[in-house]
């Protein structure tokens, strides 16, 4: 017992030790921009428009904040004995994530884009200014887009997430997570909505990715096959002669449940990527991305009728999934009609994909994540290109006769292919060649849980 | 493998046959209202209150979306071998029920309402105009109201599913709420919501129905009673002598998520109901339904405690919901300790119709959806014209001295039994012997599920 | 049968016989405030500001009646036959508590405080205006506050129960909980919230919890204590020699899933407590509220790690708790950086106080909500008073050089250890030697759903 004090007391006195710098560095290194809004409010109309921004963006926020449940509820698709280590994985990209997005990731993705006080250092390439939300940045403005880009940073992690369930090394998780979101995702973030080189192209109004159909869905998906790819499928998804097993997951009630969180947040996502009460295309942007959701789910839900004579509800979901990726991309510049066309498309998408990745590329993605993100969210950046109406943000697709657009679109779309598919690539195959990233033959029989997290997902 | 590359060209190649039209006629009739905010918004107070009513109405919109994870979570009532098919079927309401609203339910409910652009043709009897929110209606007000209105909308479905849980054919299901979506829901719909002859009875303001206890809950009760009566009970629920056996659910713990899901989607649906950030009677709108709810399910605790000595929290959830079916309708027009009385009531009610339906009707519903939404949402439409304390409005209940206002809700009252009545019995009892639309024995012992979902909902 | 009806006609007659006087009475009493707004608003700045101010804390307290869904899913702790149980407790907290804080739980707590109309009547210690809703408090405004703190006040039920699990009587637990509601809950929150006399300490600028940290936390956190000793361990729990035994829980998946809802709705429950939308502060106290329950996570998953080698999930959640309970008071007055280190020590500390309160006080605390809340919630008191920087409400805490603020923490610290404590033990002790408050060792081991509610949660 003497013994057990004395550890505490000197673990307490490390802590002293470490955190004490950490303490004064920040304190002097914590002068502010309008840290309290007394320079940014005032009873104008100008202040009522900031303060009605404030209440949008950060509503927003927290229902984005919320799809996490969406995705951990997904893992109703995995075996029950890989259900904690499905959900831990998303629980530490929402958790370590946030923490890495405020230690540096929102410096990298935003710094030099002048969206707020402070984020003015930084290059067509990278940014280098916003750490820790200290300075300048420790600004009411600068924070509500912390804020609302913290929550979507932490999507990448649950997208890898999907595709690696089952048979991955945590710690190989934890760390291939944290090169995507600091190589991958924090660059190519910056070049589309940080005002880096792809938002700038000279053609039509520069790439324009609205809620993240290359940012978010795109990149994390490639990177998620790569993951896949890397690991080698699942003990027993696939014969000696090359043919696929479907191997049943837990509960599908939760991917129904699931999707349903994830629908409910991804209006919120889409709707408050206006960032501005002043923009009314909200209300076109929520029936977009509802609609596009709502096709997707109709038209799989056919489709697997059609070829099996079953509803196959679980894969409808994936369908509805698909397109809400699909219309994230282009959400405010489409009308309604061609919403459900994007979604339709998406969801058809999502299941000649996933026959692909199972059937030609012999890839093991449990969620279907690569097809849900990867190949939706590459869709959703040419669909912008496609079919923008010129009725918002004077993005022009090829409906309305001119070229140009599909042309930036196509540029952000093989960008995403390079940067993310290259590096993903380096990141999953260096880790799988060093460290390695797949756990015990031993341990993917028994089930990750029991391994390790020292209990089963329904212990009793 | 070069058959199905050549299946796959083949459908693609039809995909393009049948979109294309469809294509060139959306962009031909895509003439816009205000498509992107401009001519709406101005930085003036007008502007910022437009701009308000948007951010208001949409996220009540998403969270109303979100009661669907409810619906979908009271699916723990029924047997595990029939969850998917019932969570499918609220999952058929939200997705398909969606597109047909976009389709056509939008315009027959609020074409000619002049509630937004492009909504200038229709009668007092139907409306006709706003149609996949094409032409004038492509306006962002416009599609603010059918963003609000679509989530609504698939309620009904749900509803529905809950009375002809475990035993209903498919394609029957899917056959009997299209035809109720657009003969029944559109329809009355259109007469208290969108401007038709029950909002213009020139008795009080004409009928009143704030967030739907007689559009939403009695238009969908007594159809979904109709659909259960249609259907017969399920295997073993009745005894030859007449007896009632309770079949047990299978996770009474989704029961209570789904309710304080829904309870917070009630909230958001009531208060929304507004549609006007000036409109600040939605403090006591919110605090009249969350008092409602509650009382509900304090007196229904109460109930079954004095009968049965125990303390039946499912039947609990459902006198919430009951306390928020009844609340629904007057929500705005009454003080809340009459909220207080009206939810009471509504639990009660349930009770009593829950016992009447099965040992008086002898009909089965499982949920029982009948109870809560049928017979409170007719107690909800009586409740505007007794207690409405004109202090909202203008709508004077009995509590004021005049009879007027109960004169309007009795026949709003009347004509839902009268519409949904007939128009359920001929929908349910016709499909009945026409295509039928009970399931065979075998896949009602089976469950629903393995037979037509291909799976379990529970699948290892 | 003609008995039934007989009894029904009698049991409607005691109905009205009881009912009528009341609706007499409500009537005689609702004269208005402002009732339907059109006093408050108008077209103007200032209307503007105020309907912002409905939008935000409508919202904010729709999200926060949503928390609830995750209290009842941190039921995934107990065995699967006390989780009807535990989710009713929680279930009954939110309805009956609800009714019992319109009755006079509002009143006594905010009566006095002027911040609505017809809060005109209370002292320093306790209020006594504003029952029911009747009279001058009939008015949007003072509604809306009511809103707000009619979800909030709901949680103090769900903390207990936490603690109480497993093996408590029903009817125990809604007494103690209505004492606690009435003496412990309303009185301490009074002196924080409705301009008490801890609020007008003449230090600093009087004790500051700005959501909750000692009102909802503390005061639940140390009367669940309080109810945990007096029950004593479940059976089972500590073994002859004084060693525990870790007695497992059902569902993990629920835990992890109910702590993205509360850190969902904890978002809101923080940014929505600055009441007005023109304090842009909002955007910092959800950034400083996400940051430390991720940094309570992150920190708990290290512990832990060192510890066993194993990644305890559930202790992260307790962990991402903890930091969200710590922050709930200083959220507002602290820089985000600060935040970090608050949620960094609310995990450690989380952690220490469980190995405290298991093996140094052997009181056995199934959900850990002694900890998270209690140990947790009078961190955060503290909290304010070290790390305040000044920046909002003339907040001073140590690190600006100030003694003064952390004088007045300290005392409402101590206030709540005294009177939470104090009171706590005499409610639990006193009803431990009267009425019971454990029920009997075979319902204990039979499981408390199958006797108390008459089935098993998952009965199927």
């Amino acid at each position: 017992m003497r013994n057990i004090s004395w550890m505490k007391l000197k673990s307490l006195g490390w802590l002293i030790l470490y955190g004490l710098p950490l303490v004064f560095f920040c304190m002097r290194n914590s002068h502010a921009g309008d840290s309290n809004g007394a320079l940014t409010f005032s009873l104008s109309l100008e202040g009522l428009n900031v303060a009605g921004n404030f209440v949008w963006v950060l509503m927003a926020a927290f229902l984005i904040l919320f799809m996490q449940a969406g995705f951990v509820l997904l893992g109703g698709l995995v075996n029950s004995k890989n259900m904690l280590s499905y959900m831990t994985h998303c629980f530490m990209a929402t958790t370590a994530g946030t923490l890495i997005f405020w230690l540096f990731g929102f410096a990298l993705m935003f710094g030099g884009s002048e969206l707020g006080s402070g984020l003015d250092k930084g290059n067509s390439f990278i940014g280098y200014s916003g750490f820790m939300l200290l300075g300048e940045t420790y600004d009411v403005k600068t924070v509500l887009l912390f804020v609302f880009m913290a929550v979507v940073a932490t999507f990448i992690g649950s997208i890898i997430a999907g595709a690696i369930a089952e048979r991955m090394k945590f710690s190989a998780y934890l760390l291939a997570c944290f090169l995507v979101y600091t190589l991958v995702y924090s660059f190519y973030g910056h070049w589309v909505w940080g005002e880096g080189w792809l938002a700038k192209l000279p053609f039509g109004v520069g790439a324009k990715d609205f809620a993240g159909s290359g940012v978010v869905h795109a990149a994390g998906g490639i990177c998620a096959f790569m993951g896949a790819w890397a690991l080698g499928p699942r003990i027993g998804r696939f014969n000696p002669d090359g043919s696929a097993n479907a191997l049943p997951g837990h509960n599908i009630a939760y991917v129904i449940l699931g999707t349903i969180i994830l629908a409910f947040g991804w209006l919120a996502y889409d709707a408050g990527s206006t960032l501005a009460i002043s923009d009314l295309r909200s209300s076109i942007i929520a029936a977009n991305t509802f609609l596009s959701g709502v096709a997707g789910a109709v038209i799989v839900i056919l489709y697997y009728y059609i070829k099996t004579k079953k509803v196959n509800v679980a894969e409808a979901c994936n369908g509805s999934l698909a397109g809400f990726v699909a219309i994230s991309g282009p959400c405010a510049y489409v009308a309604p009609w061609a919403a459900v066309i994007i979604g339709i498309a998406g969801g058809l998408l999502m299941c000649w994909s996933t026959w692909l990745i199972e059937h030609k590329f012999r890839v093991d993605d449990p969620l279907g994540a690569v097809s849900v993100h990867g190949a939706n969210g590459l869709w959703g950046l040419l669909a912008v290109g496609i079919f923008a109406d010129g009725s918002y943000g004077n993005v022009n697709g090829l409906i309305t006769g001119s070229g140009q657009q599909f042309f930036a679109q196509l540029i952000a779309f093989l960008a995403v292919i390079v940067w993310a598919g290259g590096l993903g690539f380096a990141i999953f195959f260096g880790l799988k060649h060093t460290i390695g990233i797949r756990v015990s033959k031993t341990e993917e029989i028994d089930g990750l849980d029991i391994n390790i997290h020292g209990t089963k997902c329904y212990p009793s």
